[in-house]
């Protein structure tokens, strides 16, 4: 993230997004919604689906919930669309709930699928209720139909002035409407379901009174049980190991189902749940032929690729798109056995993963509605302070990769109420330290201090309000935008002077009572680094004092190494990073790792790998923060990044780190761009703007016209158009 | 209402009520639960039903929902009890969602109707998750059974401190729960019912096709088709009256069923409506042999009780009681027929007529809960500025009849959220206007003015300020106390000084850009007399120059009515109020009402009386509003009000009115106090605590000991027990 123009550049950019993104938005918008969708109010059909999803956890069939707030949709909502009309248009309305149709403040005795409304101009309004589910609408005539364009509001206040005349606008706020991609009057929303297929064992051995299965790989779905006759009880011990499978006592999940005889042959156990090993112990009275799954998954394309000169890396990518791929489902997940929550610090990554690899904005969105849920605040984002700033974070990178102006402003509100929240619980130093009710993560890690002023919680707290200052900013409130900034500028400054030390050539892990201890953590020093807060001799400083520094305690999960690894990256060192992934990610693999785990600690032998929590199968051995190669592979070996929302401008910096080639393709909202580099050819083919691909060479190199020297060995050639460009140079 | 110690005798009394009341609260609340209830989070059931009910008005046919916002229950809450047991308990857990137990924090796999608790100290913690109905609990052992004091949090959040201990503790909010009388594990709420009895019409006259059909009088159920045959349409038109039942083009109500000849031969109308006329249309196909209903009814007891020597009014009582009985359902509701919604305005005076005819506290809790909604406040109670004070004055009016300090705790968050949200929307003079979005109310009048400052929305807004100083302080929130006292007498100054007009002898209407107009209303007037707000002097100049004026326009709605009359009772004019409401009431009996309206004008003829809001049959001709003769007879004949909180002192001033005998009965949270005066005697059987009966009398009165003459040939009793007092005396 070393060259995200955070501070000051995006500013003069935002000028041109407004003059250039609307057109394309619009023409983007116009292609993917051209017919009726069904809509909501922004969010509550994201908060709604979550709701459902996140209490699919169990621990051994006991219900287990979200441990944090939960919020509802709004039961009653009005949607409003003024039409202009060349001609009459009769109109079907299919809502989720009952509904109160108003045509120009008339309400509609007649049949909603054929509403007749003549030409000429009307306002459309349509009150939906429904307490159980999203209200939701389907509007669809020959001129009029719902999209994105419609509003709604949750409280459609009748306002009566002075002299006693109703009005319905006055005083009611509007908002645009929420939609997805239910683009069919059938397909309603409260009825979505993840897509499936069949799925066969790769062995089925006869075990106990029933049978082991092995599906060969880490997967996720229903498990089916074949001929199944008799009445009785049945057993499924699931496990994402053999040993959990086969431990009846310790495996984290199990299906206990009883059968009368009346069953289906064919049963299908209605829950879907993560494994690679069926553990399926029938009882006496029960007897069945085989097993086999219906894998459950979210359909997304892997748009973006990478492969190189190294096996072992391609395999690393390969396993970490598919750890990506079984954690995207509803929401960005953290892992599929256990929690199957959406926790803010793990969906970051998720988002950074995915713009990488399937570059799927929807589910950015909904992730990101899921998770702060509505007003009022009265916690952080999962109860975690990280994880209310990685919140604000992951908004400013969807911006970034995304350029989608509409959703900034759509989430605006609830930026402000939830940063609002936080300043309303600042010290009297402006700093924001653990008060009751919060939890203080940064990571798993023994013996972290979490006491005091946290340096890297207040490094996470300024790049939030950062963030703010921009959305501010999109939202035209200079005032608000003003605020922010100072505050993230005090904020940022008191960082580097307070936390600083000249001993130690390191940011100091926290300070209490006004002093700072003599700890030094990686964690504020890396992202320190990738948020570009310090000097060149700093980052040198920090790089050789800490992050190369074996004294300092090493980082043993995924989750942080994809901090590390990128600070490392930022600073150049790619060829060093790659052998940290083959040591780490390659030491799963090693240990028979179908999809990336949620911690990994080499030290660690035999079972003790599948433990964590104080359980033997505590461990998730599918994990989202497991599969960070997506993203380095892609920002620093492919080196493709936006330098501008939704890639106005972008930046291609190949980097071999010393494999004898790479390949691949990064995914933008305006189509692919795929590189190609070896030690002496650079091929890209980029998308229409203005990209920049900047190199190192030995050599002067050719191929194309008006490449620039920047000095320092390296040169830049200008990408704008998406023909293909080819370089020969002399890799260092 | 003159006699209401709101300002300073409360205080001292709340000492008195923390010491007195609490002993005899426990003891009431251990009598109506000493076995399990259903419970959930505080006014979240409420919620929940109030969305449901005031879902079913229908326009012609067409939905027709609140125009106000609506709330959801939490859909997920945890439920606690820390418990201290003699002996090991076996408890069985029921809820309404999916549930999460813990005992001390540990995970609980097995049956939930078969926990075993050992002997000694515990925590029972039980997270219950339901995104459709209200999370709900139900919990019965020997020793441990859910009741009103559990406690729930709808945020459990996990507090993770420094070291990493997880904590469930810290940074918790946890509140009392809710419950009503749901005392079965079979009772679930969510499958809540009105109670039903069969019903049979008083003239069933073959009219068109079908029939029209007398019920004899208002009311209110599900219409039964009997022997109904055959496929096709037939269409059900209701009327209040029999021109609106006959009128298939314009009554208020109708169901158009369509059949298939599967129906049932008796089939009952799934929809509960209002009316007294039926006209039942079956179209070719379709034959039926008569129709009744199923009246449908919350079950109340008519605690309360009047007669006279006049039956006429005695009349009006009953008919009154019956009107309110029909309004009093799920909730308190404004009208049977077209809204059946929750309005505060209205809820108030039922609040007011319900303590002296069914004094049913749950009523009074339920509406205000459904009123109030949940957190945050962003419009006033049912958008209407005036509504949101009169549910402030709706809890003070609670506290004084019911001296429930429980509820006055736990509602008191809400009060706090919805009085900041008025106090942010003063104007530099510290008063509220309509701002966009308000509906300013007062009443249905024309042409009535909402210009500017209107000192009757002040003078409700100082009555708020005055009951949060003392919720407040039963709160233990001694500073917001003395802030909301502050700011209530600052703002009673202003009404006394900047509204009164010398020249007009009265208060003026409204104040524009800082200029008193020159418009008197009654309004004002009114409520300064029962709010105690002037000098003997002044009250005998509104009630000479406004209330006795004529050229002060007149009230048409039996709402400000009750407002009317209750000041003109309060300055002793009882005489002259029981001719009003001889006149006013009494000329809806002739008109042949059997509920009072929502609206009577005796200079209207004919139909003209059915219409309103533009449509022919728009009027309510059952509207709670018209009730008031329950509360005034109560009040201002039978003369018994508490004095302080839960009638811990009460006063008794029987008022003949120029009746030659009164007799009646007033419920208390104690009992009832029964009243019975003539010329010559009067009759009292009070209750326990520190009663007084005042009256006048020609002569010295006797019959009982101590008996003291107050002056101006007023004596008074002390009633301390219920036993029967009978004095003898000479009335005037």
């Amino acid at each position: 993230m070393q060259k995200i123009p955070y501070q000051n550049k995006l500013y003069a950019f935002i000028v041109l997004v407004f003059l250039v993104l609307p057109t394309f938005l619009k023409a983007q918008h116009d292609g993917a919604h051209p017919k009726a969708t069904w809509i909501w109010y922004p969010g509550d059909y994201e908060i709604w689906l979550s709701n459902q999803m996140q209490a699919k956890r169990t621990e051994r069939g006991a219900f287990f919930p979200p441990l944090w707030r939960y919020y509802s949709p709004y039961p009653l909502v009005t949607f409003r669309k003024k039409l202009s009309l060349k001609q009459d248009d009769v109109v079907q309305i299919h809502t989720e709930g009952q509904a109160k149709i108003q045509l120009d403040g008339k309400l509609y005795y007649g049949d909603p699928l054929n509403l007749v409304i003549p030409a000429g101009e009307h306002t459309l309004t349509i009150k939906v209720y429904n307490q159980q589910k999203t209200p939701s609408l389907y509007v669809q005539g020959n001129q009029v139909h719902s999209d994105g364009t419609w509003e709604v509001t949750y409280e459609d206040k009748e306002w009566i002035d002075a002299s006693g005349r109703t009005s319905g606008e006055s005083g009611t706020k509007w908002d645009r409407v929420g939609y997805w991609n239910f683009n069919n009057k059938q397909e309603l929303p409260s009825e979505f379901q993840l897509e499936t297929k069949p799925k066969k064992a790769i062995q089925i051995m006869p075990y106990k009174k029933g049978y082991l299965v092995d599906f060969g790989e880490e997967t996720f779905g229903f498990i089916k049980l074949h001929s199944l006759k008799g009445s009785g009880n049945l057993n499924v011990y699931y496990g994402e190991s053999e040993e959990e499978a086969r431990s009846e006592e310790f495996c984290e999940t199990l299906d206990r189902l009883k059968f009368d005889g009346t069953q289906p042959d064919e049963f299908l156990i209605d829950q879907s749940r993560a494994f690679r090993y069926v553990n399926v112990q029938p009882e006496s009275g029960i007897t069945l032929d085989s097993v086999s799954m219906l894998y459950e998954y979210l359909p997304l394309e892997y748009k973006g690729a990478f492969s190189s000169s190294d096996e072992l890396l391609n395999e690393i990518w390969n396993i970490s798109a598919y750890t990506m791929h079984l954690t995207s489902r509803e929401f960005f997940i953290d892992g599929i056995k256990r929690d199957r929550w959406i926790w803010s610090g793990d969906a970051y990554q998720s988002y950074l993963m995915n713009y990488y690899l399937f570059n799927d904005n929807p589910s950015v969105k909904r992730t990101t509605y899921a998770l702060r849920g509505k007003e009022p605040v009265n916690s952080h984002i999962n109860t975690i302070m990280d994880y209310s700033f990685y919140w604000f974070m992951g908004i400013y990178d969807y911006y970034l990769f995304s350029g989608d102006v509409d959703f900034i402003k759509q989430i605006y509100p609830r930026m402000e109420s939830l940063m609002e929240f936080c300043l309303q619980r600042v010290n009297e130093n402006g700093m924001m330290e653990g008060l009751p009710g919060d939890w203080v993560f940064i990571d798993w890690a023994d013996g972290l201090t979490k006491e005091g002023e946290l340096s890297f919680e207040q490094i996470l707290f300024a790049r939030s309000l950062e963030t703010m200052a921009i959305c501010a900013a999109i939202n035209k409130d200079d005032e608000a935008s003003n605020r922010y900034r100072s505050l993230a500028e005090d904020l940022k400054q008191k960082i580097l002077t307070q936390f600083w030390s000249e001993q130690q050539k390191a940011f100091i892990h926290n300070r209490i009572d006004g002093e700072l201890t003599n700890e030094v953590t990686r964690y504020t020093n890396m992202f320190a680094v990738f948020f570009n807060y310090v000097s060149k001799e700093k980052e040198s400083q920090i790089l050789q004092h800490v992050l190369l520094n074996d004294q300092v305690k090493q980082i043993t999960t995924p989750y942080m190494r994809f901090y590390e690894l990128e600070a490392l990256c930022a600073l150049g060192e790619q060829e060093y990073v790659l052998d940290e992934i083959r040591d780490y990610w390659g030491g799963m693999l090693a240990l028979g790792a179908t999809s990336f785990w949620e911690k990994y600690d080499p030290t660690e032998k035999g079972v003790e790998q599948l433990a964590m929590y104080g359980r033997p199968f505590g461990k998730s051995l599918c994990h989202a923060w497991g599969a960070s190669p997506i993203y380095l592979f892609g920002r620093y070996y492919l080196g493709v990044q936006p330098t501008d929302p939704g890639f106005a401008t972008y930046e291609i910096k190949p980097n071999l780190g010393g494999l004898r080639w790479i390949k691949g393709k990064v995914p933008t909202p305006k189509g692919s761009i795929s590189v190609y580099a070896d030690r002496k050819q650079i091929k890209i083919r980029g998308i229409s703007g203005d990209g920049k691909l900047r190199f190192k060479s030995r050599n002067k190199p050719s191929g194309v016209e008006g490449i620039k020297f920047l000095g320092d060995h390296t040169y830049e050639v200008a990408i704008q158009s998406s023909k293909e460009y080819m370089i020969n140079y002399r890799a260092f």
